[in-house]
């Protein structure tokens, strides 16, 4: 691992578990038994730390981290690698002036903190040598092209990090960079970019991090012992692909409703029996197609699901407010990525067929009244 | 029959169905080949005429009709049929002192006119004796109980007639009038109330009625004969039920599209070949339950309304305009009592399932942010 590594006092690291617990425990997220699963791993570091194994950091230089797509998602997480060590840089287009004249504030409920890049540029180009890593936070969309964005700042040890929705986004970053590492990333977060250089973190906060598209990863670990020094719960799969699909089942239902229900929040979406059933219905189709896909999911993930999402706080998605700020939505990673892999196996899934049609419609409405 | 036959002008006849028979050659209205049927009666009208078989009516009393839910449907035929010679009085709440004071305005592609009532009355309880008709233009919504509104001025000879959008929606009248005969109305028209007293007529106007639930019927035929004395396209059928399933096919897709899809005309549903596809598949769902039912439709039935539409002038859906306006929209008569049909008979319609939850939703919002 390229260093960065803090030692925490007990106290802080044992309270942040305890408090991250009672949060799910109370909130029960979507993919619950993840974050047990986080915790517990984050209490196995604590013990480790008791016996005196984990030790402050003495790799000579932290990371050099470039984040890309410095909105909500890159904005936070960037920031948050900062505050673990890192050297982290973040690329900024429009809000470039304001970013280098006072970085980026974090309203967090975990604690707002400023996050002042080492290096604000407009362009990858403008960096340097490559990075470590390069932290991917841009939206997916037909008209964003990843691998040609990030292409003059990429060397032969940059691993790539894609905290990004959607499946089957890797392969074509993959297919650019055969000899890089990509890590696929799935941020279970409420985090909004409110104006230029601000960002407000209004619940959860969960990572998991896996190597594409499957194994065992040193620099995944590394990455996720620094988010998890500075109390992220940070994740390391085996089977990124599958954590694709498996964020899917949540984002599928109730990215789409909230837009086409009228600007609903995740409350709303589960008030009637009617739309609970809609809800089912599509996350057992992306069940289905996971499957064919070979990453089938375990049985009751619907059901966690939609149990999770009626213990969560009212939640409004981020393609309703992509929506409401008349920006483009994120349909070919939410739906139609998926739906062509339905198509290629020969699973019917009507329903997200139906969402896939009437979004699409609603964003080239967007387009034109613009 | 009770009368109220008009002798017209041969040539006014032939030009009005000349000039319709270019309008549905050029327009392909959804069911093209009714529009054709419905002038070919016309001109076998104009035969008899010619030949002196008819003639203007004898009968002492032209017929007496009130109109129930006197909007933009109501207003037009009600004004049709007093243009024809009947005795038309309407029930109006909100217009109320606007039409008693200047009736209503009707600004229509086929020349504008003036509907006087012979009677404008706040509720059915004041009009004095059972009228011969009921003509019945309410929305179909689940708040709106038909039967009990006209209750007090059904006499056991009014015939009772619901020019309404749905499938399953005479039963529940029927039920409450068994001795009554029941006529199920079908109106083809792109018309809208713009204001108390004023409606305007853009485009369009065929009927096609038939005695509920199936056969022939003097009744249907007299009152066919009054509207197409005044150039309104009238078709008697001996299915209305069928009848009613084959307007289900443009409904169901195009209404609800309409309103889902941000706000779209119907050049606008048909512009994406996603969007085509998704119109197809709800049409053939719409016909899968219609079988089901035991009311078969053609196969080239979908096919029909699609390229109708096509040629359609742009239009907006009555289901988009209540939505702009604030209004309820008739979710169940244009899908949950199909569905609810479907259901019965074990037919799957997911397409049409999810748009049904999505507008419910929808719905329940504009009712709530009203």
């Amino acid at each position: 691992m390229v260093g960065g590594r803090r030692e925490l006092p007990f106290r802080s690291c044992l309270l942040g578990a305890m408090s991250r617990l009672g949060k799910f425990a109370q909130t029960s997220l979507p993919i619950n038994d993840y974050a047990k699963r986080s915790i517990t791993s984050e209490l196995r570091v604590r013990a480790l730390m008791e016996r005196g194994k984990v030790l402050a950091s003495q790799s000579p230089s932290p990371p050099r981290i470039l984040v890309v797509g410095t909105g909500a998602i890159g904005g936070f997480y960037g920031g948050k690698l900062a505050q673990a060590g890192a050297r982290v840089s973040a690329v900024c287009r429009s809000d470039y002036k304001v970013v280098c004249a006072n970085g980026i504030h974090i309203n967090s409920v975990w604690g707002d903190f400023l996050f002042k890049p080492e290096r604000v540029v407009s362009d990858v180009s403008e960096y340097g040598p490559p990075p470590d890593y390069i932290l991917v936070g841009l939206k997916v969309l037909p008209e964003i092209e990843t691998a040609g964005m990030i292409k003059a700042v990429v060397g032969p040890d940059t691993v790539i990090v894609l905290v990004q929705n959607g499946v089957e986004i890797d392969q074509p970053v993959a297919r650019v960079f055969p000899d890089n590492e990509i890590i696929s990333g799935l941020a279970f977060i409420c985090v909004t970019r409110t104006g230029p250089g601000r960002v407000e973190h209004i619940d959860f906060g969960r990572l998991v991090i896996g190597r594409f598209p499957a194994g065992n990863s040193d620099r995944a670990e590394g990455l996720a012992e620094l988010f998890n020094n500075v109390n992220v719960p940070c994740e390391v799969t085996q089977d990124a692909v599958t954590a694709r699909w498996r964020k899917l089942v949540w984002n599928a239902p109730f990215n789409p409703i909230s837009v086409l229900g009228g600007g609903l929040d995740t409350k709303a979406m589960l008030d009637t029996p009617e739309s609970v059933t809609l809800v089912r219905r599509i996350m057992e189709e992306v069940c289905r197609i996971a499957e064919a896909a070979g990453h089938p999911l375990p049985s009751e993930v619907v059901q966690q699901n939609i149990d999770g999402t009626r213990k969560m706080e009212p939640y409004k998605t981020s393609m309703l407010i992509d929506f409401e700020e008349g920006r483009p939505m994120e349909v070919e990673a939410i739906l139609g990525d998926a739906l062509r892999v339905a198509r290629r196996h020969g699973v019917a899934a009507p329903h997200m067929e139906t969402l896939y049609t009437l979004l699409k419609l609603v964003d080239r409405r967007t387009l034109q009244t613009r």
